[in-house]
């Protein structure tokens, strides 16, 4: 068996997402950094790898390429089945993967860096313009998020009861990389609340940007 | 027990991946149609159900709310296992997820209404503006989907073997739903190979956006 290999970006919050569960799931990896604003994962070398030329991308011991963070993380969970970062129940589990989903669906893709990059060369849009879209498309999301969040009896500590998982990775994932455009959490208490519950956790911690090798 | 409602909109794309797998499950439903450009998913009603006001949101038979169209897919899926939507391998179902993740995150979210609309309020976006959008980011998946499937031996008469399953049911909603901006497929083989295929399925076409009772 080979080490597990993680190609990734320390600013990227997919990558994030995918270095807590490997914390989370006592996984020792290779760190391979490629800089997304330099444009290394658009060279030849990493499209072999992965076609398209996202991170993160893990190669796991057996040499099987995985791509896409939330299935990444479900194939650590079937994997390496301690601590679970899913409950057991089916609607549990839908719960989870409802939140993750919010997140990592309607967030996420519409604010990378890919999609900001459009809006400035197709329509010349202004740094106000991109920040006033990042924080647009978080509170869209976020306002539904803090209701479910707040109403549900199964809201614990963290997301679904008191444990960390999935859903946990994707809110703390986020609410970090909000803080790049001054995002306001002030209405947000339960989401604000779940993610400085993950912030003292130890995997949260040394998975987080600023204290990966190629943070600047 | 209830019947299973779904709340939905014939041409949502995501509506469409729900009525799929219902159907391969052989799960009778209340249809409730929501006119998205009508603005129907909006009204205080719909969001007492459905927080972010969006479609499909699915209410299970013991009245679970299920959102998210890949949540709900794998709550059918682990609450009525056959026929299977995943297959049984770790390494196997991540290559699933990927490729339904790779539509579901990377060009669903980007091409919805609510973007398109937004780029046109925001910046001014034309028509062919609005067009060129959408066909470059299904383009800019569809290259690298069209690579992982026509080089992996795991690909089979559908994306993962010979049975359709989760990935499938994305890709052939997606494929619907391009006709709507004039795609051009020549350039994607086997995605349009396995299109087809989808497309010859009773489950496939029962829930096509033209058959349902709200198409126009």
């Amino acid at each position: 068996m080979n080490k597990i290999v993680l190609h990734n970006y320390y600013r990227s919050s997919t990558s994030y997402r995918v270095r807590i569960a490997l914390e989370m799931k006592g996984l020792d990896y290779t760190y391979v950094p490629h800089h997304l604003r330099h444009g290394e994962h658009h060279e030849p070398s990493y499209l072999a790898v992965n076609p398209q030329g996202f991170v993160p991308a893990l190669i796991w011991s057996d040499g099987t390429l995985l791509v896409q963070s939330l299935a990444i993380i479900e194939f650590l969970d079937e994997s390496v089945p301690e601590p679970p970062l899913l409950p057991t129940d089916p609607a549990g589990r839908a719960r989870v993967r409802m939140i993750a989903q919010m997140i990592a669906c309607d967030i996420h893709p519409i604010n990378n860096l890919r999609i900001l990059t459009s809006l400035r060369t197709l329509f010349g849009a202004s740094d106000d313009d991109v920040a006033n879209w990042f924080r647009h498309w978080v509170n869209e999301t976020f306002q539904p998020l803090e209701k479910i969040l707040s109403e549900s009896k199964e809201t614990g500590k963290f997301c679904h009861g008191d444990t960390p998982g999935l859903a946990d990775i994707c809110l703390a994932a986020q609410v970090v990389n909000n803080t790049r455009y001054n995002f306001d959490m002030e209405p947000y208490p339960t989401i604000a609340r779940i993610h400085d519950a993950c912030m003292a956790l130890p995997a949260f911690i040394k998975a987080a940007p600023k204290n990966q090798p190629d943070a600047e």
